[in-house]
């Protein structure tokens, strides 16, 4: 219990470092794959604790990132973040959004290699002008229009770099190796899948995950066995046929706009699949140019889900014949692309076991639930999916906070005391696995 | 006019022979390709004539024929024919269905190739049983259950027959050729393209043809100038794809019911066409095996119109990519079936204003009406549709006929003296261009 | 354990019987609201061990039979069931197809009231002609043409008849009440609810039913826990339009082919229920009359399921706005007529726990198995969910039984000591509920 | 030949001040209702000339009017309009987008009432600012962004202004009474209906119109016998449903996006019409809000047309039907508003006739051409069908003019010398008509 202790007399000691880390974080918020004041802020401290760190190509695999900006976007947020005190040199490897950081700390004792995720983008949300609004009565909010942490990635980071600071300075009593992993672009579940795929996480023996708030609202709850995160699939569709006078001439028109209405019929009527949950969803339709002029173009943006990667596959695969053969249809071309994308999965049970003890033993949560359904898509899984398939176990679980208002929502801001219960359950649960035996 | 008093005369004291021969015809309807009676009947009467005769493969190309019945179907109505009467050696040649019969004639002095078109077939429609049907009161209906001549083609048939005698009995006064087409298969717009396909009208310089009734609803009216026809094609579509239990495993089926579903919404959908009339119907669907299987098996009819052969085509060629995307949109199969089909076009303005003044000439019509807009499809067009483009001049006539109901309906009859008023037009139009001059 | 051994004793007796009843009713089969010669058995030898018997409306609520038979075949198949020795007074009773029947019978001491409920009905199969199919070989092949016992009821109303005798000769062990069900029309799930309706079970404490086979396809195999009924609907649903031609005038037709395909792709488009498993299946589809007609007339057969009874009603609900929205769209009328459905359901755990302790007790089952998902439709749960709703708890068994072909398959046998297996099981169970205490 | 001679002589003095007012009202477009400085300039003008002038509400119908632009847009034209030179009491007489005008001028003779329809709006399209654009290089190009007279209805204002300047001086040769029309609103078909709708054409005898350039593409054609005006009607249609989490929540979702989407598919699938040419056209659908979200909102832009005013009120009420059923396909609210339309038609054949014969007289005109179908539509329709219904004749020409690019392009322009042919033959024509006797 020695560890223990000394952990909880850490982070209490850091206390108001974490509120005034996070607080800054919150006032410059990035969206996906333009994180580069906080990668840059991330990788800067890491190295300062001793880490090695992995940035640019390094990190990201350039050719497997999904739902990139353009490229003008990129750049001014290269410079806004430079602006803002971003290192520029940091900023440059970032280039093209790469803006993944890894940071390895190899310990002296031989062990296991064990890893925690954290994620940095915000939303594209502009924060509420309210009076009443926490960050606007401290002084922290977004002073970006267009952007705001309304998903609490703010405090993601903000532990995550608490923990690498503290693990680092307990070096001696640990073994093996400690990895921690800043990604971008969670929000669109887009950036998990370029770090997965640079092989970040292919040597990782126990990877661990969290959430504030989601299904846990009050602060001091935890789940520690989280199940069903639903695989998913997102794609934009566009279609291009050729506009015709509607009165004059229709038949020489090729109707992109019928194309799309018809996809989107038919794609909700894929089967459902009997291994499991299956979703589909066409979100957006925007066709056609004017009233008298058969439509020539169209777009709609979809996404596909399963409870399994396999379900969420068969939808993927439906999903794609259908919108080709919905251009085919009317005779009009379609460019399909992918977008975004989650595997599916569950917490390791032996893991998720092991956390809900560690739990217990901290003695801060009230309320340490069972099995908790999470029945959405996070992308976090897609380390889960590539730990678990080489044998290593990976678990994600949920820390509760009071919400001001829900995920997403303008209104957003969480309990900031749940900074210290989170990062008390981390480095004591990791420093429980960081060890020569288990 | 000699030659006009010559065929009145002679058409008058026939007047009884017409109306017999038309009752036996009536007696012993056969439908679309099975025609090997009627078929064979003809072929002798044209021998006796003088005609030379050609039948089987050398009046039908084989590979040309659509919406044939099955081989069950032809070999019993072959039996039936021989057991009615029918010349076994005549039906055997016309195996397989070929059933159409072409009756050349070449006159001693050279002169054009002047051709007249009749049809054989019968519906399949079963005779009324009412007492007061004419043909009941007069013991000559159907012997055939499901069979008819419910759109007046033995009365067609007839006035051929007896036109062909006249112009045989009259040669010294005529030049050129005389060729006279009996085609089977009108019905469903099958027969003529067969006929066609094979060359019959190939060296065709003038082309007859006539129908009863239609829109000449009065015995003594008369169109001569009879335009817009409409083209026509049938298709039928099957789609195969795989059964699944509905409850337990949807996602294993392919949903033929819906492709088929989807393809009749979308075929329905084909634009209006700037050009002219177009249509499309989707007539029949059946599809599915049972409530709780995924439905493997679907099978539809549709048929596209245009006011030309062009718009027609494009209806066909659209139809055809639909049929095909709905399938893939299911990932079921399809076979596409062209089953009939007809050319657009009108008469040729020369020949159809010779006709009226020939019309008007004889003196026993009523009311000779001008441009007479067909509106509906019948495959005389294909004959009419070659002739034209080789040069040649077509027209198709409506003689009038008081009807006893509506074309296709079980009490159809038309007034018998109309076959004089059609025999005596025929005679004199197809006299006066059979001359070494005009 | 007396009674267990008297039980074994009794039934190892019978053995002989079982197998000549189950092979009488086999060679009768009667499909479902037609099984007059069945449920004349089945009163009269209930009547002859001393049960209260109540037919005809006393067992069957007339207003809620669904997927009735034509009049005329339900006169036919009771002149037919006569003709094969049923009693004409019983038959009588059940004119109009109401050939449920249930047994009562009034032990001395007070006690619960159990039940057990039977299935009666045959499917619409013809038995194979197959010289190696054991009923064939052995003489009890069906003697209708398109019926055939292809599910096993033959076999359930055996052990019932044998389970009703056994408990009546054991009246002076017994107290409280037994009831034992036998229901028409289980296939497409049509009877239960017009018994259940009637309140046949709204006294009930305890309820069992079984199957044979299904999941358990070894002799020697039961299953007591079975969960995961889906809840089901069967709807068939009739679009009158107005037929035109379609060359001639298509804006005068009301397509009811149309209307009948839009329905069936926006039914499958029903959205998926985050509570549970649904499903929705437009199983058949027949519309239109000619390919040149604008199609006046559709029938499309369909069900929707769901894993619990409220997810279900969401599909009805849907499924019925959907079909009327179809008929609206196309200007038709349409008639909806739910034909059937089914409860969704489990077991009551406290009765499938005992019954599992009785399983063991008796001794002959080789492979008890725990949970076991049924993941279909079977009407027990309309008598299940009455029960359970009131307090009483519920369970239904799969016997198991080696099969010679899967269920509704020509090729269909069970290996008929599975009889003596579920009348032990039933007799012994039922004795253990009808007891003062518990 | 007195009188066109002096019109002759009038117009040809005249030109340069032709020239002049058209390049004013050019670099000052207005689009429909908005033409708050032309109407003014108009009514100005009329009074100048000695007419009884009718603006705002005596000229048009409030509640009749369609598509009209936001109350914000209508008062920031209204001060544009002063700010440019507009009589601010007329400016304030037109609030609320009353912008057409009609002039008035009884002659002392009796005789019939005749009238001449002008239109006075530009389109929606921002001018070139290639040089070689002639407006560019005379300097009277577009002054307004998005605002262009791209359809030449300036130069028909500038026509309509010298002919009611010169009838007015001829006041002693002229018998009856002659109106003046100016219509706002005729781009998108919107204006006509509300000035009809208020009796402005109730006591017209014979009423004219014309347009520059369309299918007269050479200056020194005409065309008096215009046919086929296809009637219309334009629509939006907004879907109101429900969001919810496609993940979560789908079926708590009421799916606006694929309401719209069905109807778009089942709005094409009208059937054709057999008495003549119908149209129909979705040209826009946008709907949803997010990916992952079900689509709450849609909005849809359509028309219908047909070739008579009944076909286009069968596609009408087809629209309707359809709108309406497909909210209720997905349990969602719609609300339709008709936002244009117009009339079909074509000339009364004996004015269409009289008229050929004045441009004949006339002697400026190179090319009279015979029957022109007009294949579009064009709301004078609205005003011709009231006239025309009431036993008056209308007519409508296509005055020829050499474009410099097609009607609605950038880079559209007319060939200045059509100013005077128009102005001539609308005098001598108006002139011959304005008689005691004819």
């Amino acid at each position: 219990m020695e560890i223990l202790n000394e952990i909880i007399a850490k982070v209490d000691a850091m206390k108001d470092d974490l509120i005034k880390q996070r607080r800054d974080i919150h006032r410059h918020p990035e969206t996906g794959w333009t994180e580069f004041r906080t990668a840059s802020l991330v990788a800067e401290k890491l190295s300062s604790y001793g880490y090695e760190v992995l940035v640019g190509e390094k990190a990201v695999k350039k050719d497997a990132m999904m739902g990139l900006p353009s490229d003008e976007a990129l750049r001014n947020a290269q410079k806004r973040a430079v602006s803002e005190g971003a290192n520029p040199d940091l900023v440059e490897k970032m280039t093209g959004g790469l803006t993944g950081v890894v940071g390895i700390f190899h310990f002296a004792k031989p062990g296991p290699v064990v890893a925690l995720r954290c994620d940095m983008d915000c939303n594209d949300v502009t924060e509420t002008s309210d009076e009443k609004h926490f960050p606007n009565q401290q002084g922290f909010s977004s002073t970006h229009e267009k952007e705001m942490h309304a998903c609490g990635h703010d405090g993601h980071t903000t532990v995550g770099l608490a923990v690498a600071k503290i693990l680092s300075e307990m070096k001696d009593e640990l073994a093996g190796t400690f990895k921690i992993i800043f990604q971008p672009a969670e929000e669109g579940v887009r950036g998990a899948h370029a770090m997965a795929e640079n092989g970040v996480v292919d040597d990782v023996d126990y990877l661990l995950g969290a959430h504030f708030g989601f299904k846990m609202k009050h602060t001091g709850d935890i789940a520690c066995d989280v199940t069903g995160f639903l695989a998913t699939t997102k794609f934009d569709a566009a279609f291009t046929g050729k506009p015709a006078h509607a009165g004059a001439a229709p038949e020489e028109g090729r109707n992109a706009l019928l194309a799309a209405a018809c996809a989107a019929l038919n794609l909700h009527a894929i089967p459902r699949h009997s291994a499991g949950v299956s979703r589909i969803n066409v979100g957006k339709l925007i066709a056609g140019s004017g009233r008298n002029v058969v439509g020539d173009k169209a777009l709609i943006q979809l996404e596909t889900r399963g409870s399994t990667t396999e379900i969420n596959k068969f939808m993927e695969d439906e999903a794609a014949r259908i919108l080709n053969a919905a251009a085919a249809m009317y005779g009009v071309d379609v460019e399909i692309k992918k977008v975004g994308g989650a595997a599916g999965g569950s917490n390791s049970p032996e893991l998720a076991a092991f956390l809900k003890d560690k739990a217990k033993e901290i003695g801060i949560f009230k309320n340490i639930v069972g099995e908790c359904d999470f029945g959405a898509s996070e992308d976090f899984s897609y380390f889960m999916e590539k730990v678990q398939s080489h044998g290593g176990q990976a678990a994600y679980m949920m820390v509760g906070a009071e919400l001001a208002a829900g995920h997403h929502d303008s209104h957003f801001n969480f309990d900031e005391t749940a900074l210290a219960h989170s990062a008390k359950m981390m480095c004591y649960s990791l420093s429980q696995l960081l060890t020569s035996k288990k």
